[in-house]
């Protein structure tokens, strides 16, 4: 089965508290994607946070004044080099400057992560099953650094309606034998995906998926499925 | 630009020596999706390691029998917990019993990775430039679990032909800001791409992705861009 992922152009300037859901819905049949069962729409952090409110004022005059909003965002600092702060935010995840950013947000605002990006994908899935009739899943991706390998990668930060971990153990492989462990983050991979058509500069914020495996189609969260304890976790 | 990712069925079980580039082109002809100029292969590790005859013997009746051999591929161990060692290989690469793996190899055989995984990627681009006079880029994928969250995803190990990592900074992002730090790992993105149709239990090798930016096709290095110096790395 073949994979085709659409950048959805279109998407107006988002301001607080828009219907995000709506908007998306509309871009895509502007696009002539119109939404169909099983879609899966990738939607980059930045517009949730312009919907939801989740920004803060900065000085635009001094290039580090969003530092103490990231103090504060943070529930813990791993560690710090020059500038650059590694956090772990209240949701757990751990990325550079508590998921703060300021590319693509007006000048003297920065953008904050949403309270919680499986509720706010939820929304969006419930908008458009509302609207159009269609059950969609739903990924909101960031975009984070990682240790021992260079440049940065697209994440997802939250989902509904498609798994974030499939879980592959005890299936067997193309040869017979039982696959010992293999959990594979797909929300992560479907972010990643989603991230080669949207690119940063040209401010593409949504790309629709079509054709991911049915199978993966279900209720899920990136808290309870991808989050890692510290407690297991050997590198924190 | 929509990107289209599609499995490559019908490549045969793999042994050594076997001409990897051209059993691949024979099998996108037979799939109907005929190479095009800018085309680029996603090719899993466990096809080259097994071309090059990257493997090693183990005792099939212990499940512990491969240890000594991660033991000995490994250049330093960062972790252990019970029979999980986190290792750094001698390609700088930091994943879990270096690499080694049994899924989808003969019983009593293990999984090496591959000498030079960007030589196994050159190798493949070479051999469909010489039997089809095209220019292809070509990803070796390995799938690798990460800290902090739970899942393992693909990621490039080896590539030619395609940019390891695109560099954004200096661009300007849609608002006109100029973005600061933007070094995206588009060789991760397009390896995890590739898992989303490969499946582990279906054992499909190969995946295509049509759609690709033209401007990332170039000379490229997973070893030179993405493996980063242990200098410069928080978490060893």
């Amino acid at each position: 089965m073949s994979l085709t992922i659409h950048p959805i152009n279109g998407i107006p300037e988002i301001t607080e508290g828009e219907d995000l859901g709506a908007l998306i819905g509309e871009a895509c049949a502007r696009n002539e994607c119109g939404l169909i069962e099983g879609d899966v729409l990738v939607v980059t952090q930045k517009i949730v946070s312009k919907a939801e409110g989740a920004m803060a004022d900065i000085d635009p005059s001094d290039p580090l004044s969003h530092k103490p909003i990231v103090e504060r965002e943070a529930v813990r600092i791993l560690r710090r080099r020059g500038d650059l702060i590694i956090t772990e935010t209240k949701h757990g995840f751990i990325c550079a400057n508590a998921g703060i950013d300021l590319s693509n947000v007006s000048r003297g605002r920065a953008a904050l992560l949403p309270e919680d990006s499986d509720r706010s994908a939820r929304r969006i899935v419930e908008r458009i099953r509302h609207e159009q009739s269609v059950s969609v899943g739903v990924i909101i991706s960031d975009t984070f650094g990682r240790p021992w390998r260079r440049g940065v990668t697209d994440v997802a930060i939250g989902c509904a309606g498609i798994s974030a971990v499939v879980d592959l153990r005890g299936t067997e492989d193309a040869l017979g034998r039982e696959l010992m462990v293999t959990e594979v983050c797909v929300a992560d991979e479907l972010a990643a995906a989603a991230d080669l058509v949207c690119g940063k500069a040209e401010g593409i914020p949504v790309a629709l998926i079509r054709g991911v495996d049915s199978s993966w189609l279900r209720k899920s969260s990136i808290r309870e499925e991808v989050i890692r304890d510290a407690a297991d976790d050997l590198f924190r």
